[in-house]
């Protein structure tokens, strides 16, 4: 009788996008999720903060009973949307391993939700009973420590969720990927496999992160000042690596940046991260040094304008200046979207006369995720009956798909899904069913969760594009007349210091249409206002600004 | 006593960035200029269409003789600024090979300016008499046919300007870099190198143009249905290419998109580009041959929202849709900031059903830039006194700069300079004078040059973030009591149909501000008004949009 259950795969979230991966798995009204991330805006989301996944479906299903969410990882985009969700989906339980559950548990202290969830620790291999469900972990590598994999047991076989993976066959800490236990799934027969699709436009396979240390035994050899390095504050693998370099070259550690400080703070107190008192020193002592002793580890790698590597880069930070001498490494990946920033960032250095070292000159970064021929391992090593591509965007997961045909999958047992679409399974196999639910974008601005809209985005685009142009007109009540010259307020349109012309022929207007429309009523005169305006600037200007006219009745 | 003249050299464009390249050199009260173009706005950069040199000091340096403007090849980049430059300098005549000076020809007319100048046409090798200079050009593969550099005759030894270039050993169309003509200077005496450094992070050699052929082979081999490739509509060495296998594969050749139309057009005229008669067809004719029979070469490959290949993608497209079994080429370079466009162009064009085929995929592009082994070649092979990266951001210089040095030029021989920053040589040789003259941006929008300032574009970055609400109350006079409820009009801010709270606390707070406020003055009330509006919306939303009072006397 067990094999009528249904089995429901419901992606929220990663599934043509990168970011905000959030995924359900229910057997009949029994459900798990796998992850709730962020994602972050794209430079054309003007002034959105953060984007969560749209839950909504989890909410609006009152018979689902909801027993845990699952974490493969400590990264936001896994981990982010966590104090949105729990503040929802009260009570509900979390699952996690010791780095991410502290990473967690940082989140929801700040969001004082903490008492609203448990979150319980597991280790990476563990086998977890989340309601009825038997989930077994695996470890896999990554760029952070501490990360899993789940094989979820059903009744038509397991469903494997990759979490974000590449095969680091010579990891930093020696903790290698579970090969085993991938191949003992494939042994008992593996229904779906789900697959991080990050990388699947990259050929090959991803160095090991041990490379990078090749790379900064050079830097740290030959450095004659100061050292500092950006990265992610949540890379507690590469700064463990500069942790290393540090004792090794006898040189102190100080760490810049709010969020960084605080990643070390709780990764040293959980043990994760293994610096001795005796190397590490607090930034404002780190000035005393003389430059040879020194390394500090930054926060900035994307050239966020308020993290500690663009405030050196232009000369703002409290504490610390770029001098000549000074080597700085940026030890990250740059994330799309923001090459710019980064390069902007890269160039205000050197003009500050330090040298710096990035990706291309040498190979101070490595992705952690997998390429092509790692997810051709994936495949085969598990064996899947049926695949499905996530984490990535819709090119990256057509690429996987090519790379689970190239592997002998059948095209008709792959799904390329996008967010809300649901896959179900029984003993025949898996099956798209068209079913849709919501599974897209809430954006997060300030302290409003999706009161933010298309609209609002949209009309933030006309602004930045060419500013508005408000013109008041106080008329008097019965003539109509214009009393005074009209008011005018504008920004983002024009230096309206120099604009005394065109200023004169917006008032000219004004006075004018006042005048010819004496008539009508107050709605339509304002019409006539805001078109005559609207002509008016885009014959002299060839733009369009956003023009208000307010006709006052006085 | 030709000795004693002063020989300066003065970057107006190029240095620091890359694009708007333009460069004087000068002989005592003789001047010459070396390419005028424009560059294309970052991305925060709002509502800027392009930008321009600053080329003030030419237009202020009344004493300066101005003989040529010398292009070195009919990218934007390079030619782009042609009528800006023209309009302000009008009589100095042009001097281009043919391609450049027909694309030069189409950009003056559009802006009514031909008459203004002469366009001098010349062939690759070509030696010119520009006043008083002596200028020897010589033929430089690129990414468009027809490119030169410059050698510039001066009683110091030549200085050697190498435009926009690689090395490509097997062009498509067997016009080789002219290395005999590069060996000679070298023979002569090369004072000063500039060269291109836009790919001087880069290592190795880059592929020639031909490696692109077979990627093309195997597409058109391969392909069913259409074939589309997208690409830039100056690229017309891509667009060759496609004719070629149009033409072997017995397809035919359609063009979408209007500059590229125009181009083509011309540069078939002048015999640039071969492509029979036979081949080519009009686009709305290519609906009605069989898909295996057509390929169409398309604008767009930036993403740019109003090109063909977004407007494909989006199904906007007046003539052409996308059909499963199309076949998509993505055949360009990513400018950096246009990732993200691109990136969501491809995936919407999957999910029409096309199979679109881009370059981590397949090596349907190559570089038109020399990488970094190149770069030491072209160091070697003219074997300069003095050397002075060009075209590119400071990291890129800096990169090229220590190619140089590891190719053997002394590093105080080497000049990593900014845009209006002088150089000078004599007898003795060439040194930077610390003279700096305005370098800078000017910001073309809308039909205006130069009247957007860094203050509007800030005040648009604002509007981008968060929007603005106006607030205008309309009090009465005497009594300073608001007489109705105040006035909101926002944009950008929050959907206000779903803030019905938020606008009841503005009414309040508004209400209350005037009432406390009856015995100031009106300026101060609107102040006040603004600070509690101000203070009101960030304890409510925590965003900071424009705020705006108007306070009306009734």
């Amino acid at each position: 009788m067990a094999t009528k259950q249904k089995l429901r795969i419901v992606p929220l979230g990663g599934l043509g996008e990168v970011g905000k991966n959030m995924m359900v798995v229910e057997m009949d009204n029994d459900a798990i999720i796998i992850d709730t991330g962020v994602m972050f805006p794209a430079n054309d989301m003007l002034g959105v903060d953060l984007i969560i996944p749209d839950f909504r479906y989890l909410v609006e299903r009152k018979d689902l009973k909801i027993h845990g969410i699952l974490y493969t990882h400590g990264h936001e985009d896994h981990t982010g949307a966590a104090p949105y969700v729990v503040d929802k989906l009260r009570g509900v339980p979390l699952y996690a391993t010791p780095l991410t559950a502290a990473l967690l548990e940082v989140k929801l202290r700040d969001a004082h939700l903490l008492n609203e969830t448990t979150i319980n620790v597991f280790k990476p291999g563990d086998t977890l009973k989340v309601g009825p469900f038997k989930v077994e972990s695996f470890h896999m590598t990554h760029s952070i420590p501490d990360c899993v994999g789940f094989g979820i047991n059903t009744p038509y076989g397991m469903i494997v969720h990759s979490g974000d993976y590449k095969f680091d066959n010579t990891p930093i800490n020696g903790l290698k990927p579970d090969y085993a236990k991938l191949g003992e799934f494939a042994k008992r027969g593996v229904l779906l496999l789900m697959g991080d699709s990050t990388n699947a436009e990259r050929p090959g396979w991803t160095p090991s992160e041990s490379n990078v240390v090749e790379a900064f035994d050079k830097i740290f050899r030959e450095a004659k000042g100061r050292i500092m390095v950006a990265t992610f504050a949540s890379h507690l693998s590469r700064i463990q690596l500069i942790a290393d370099m540090a004792k090794k070259y006898k040189r102190k550690l100080a760490i810049a940046g709010h969020s960084m400080t605080e990643n070390v703070k709780m990764a040293r107190k959980i043990g994760i991260l293994k610096v001795q008192d005796e190397t590490i020193v607090e930034l404002g002592r780190s000035n005393q040094l003389p430059a040879n002793q020194i390394v500090l580890a930054l926060t900035g790698s994307q050239g966020e304008p308020s993290a500690v590597l663009s405030r050196l880069a232009s000369g703002q930070h409290r504490q610390l200046d770029v001098m000549p001498g000074d080597t700085i490494v940026v030890s990250a990946h740059t994330i799309p979207g923001n090459e710019e920033m980064v390069g902007r960032t890269i160039n205000a250095l050197f003009r500050r006369g330090a040298e710096v070292i990035y990706d291309p000159i040498e190979a101070v970064h490595v992705s952690g995720h997998a390429s092509q021929e790692e997810m051709k391992l994936l495949i085969n090593l598990t064996n899947p009956r049926f695949f499905m591509p996530v984490h990535g965007e819709l090119r990256m997961l057509r690429s996987h798909e090519r790379l689970a045909r190239q592997s002998g999958i059948p095209g008709e047992n792959i799904f390329v899904l996008e967010n809300g679409m649901v896959l179900e399974a029984d003993r025949h196999g898996v099956y798209a069913t068209g079913e849709r639910v919501p599974g897209g974008y809430v954006f997060v601005d300030g302290s409003g969760v999706g009161d933010i809209g298309r609209t609002v985005i949209k009309d933030r685009e006309t602004l930045a594009r060419d500013g508005f142009m408000m013109v008041i007109a106080n008329v008097q009540e019965g003539s109509g007349r214009l009393m005074n010259d009209p008011e005018i307020v504008t920004r983002g349109f024009v230096y309206l210091r120099d604009a005394d012309e065109l200023i004169d022929a917006i008032k000219r207007t004004t006075y004018e249409t006042m005048e010819s429309s004496k008539q009508l009523r107050n709605a339509q005169r304002r019409e006539r206002l805001q078109e005559a305006i609207n002509r008016l600037l885009f014959n002299e200007t060839k733009r369009r600004p956003m023009i208000f006219a307010v006709v006052n009745e006085v």
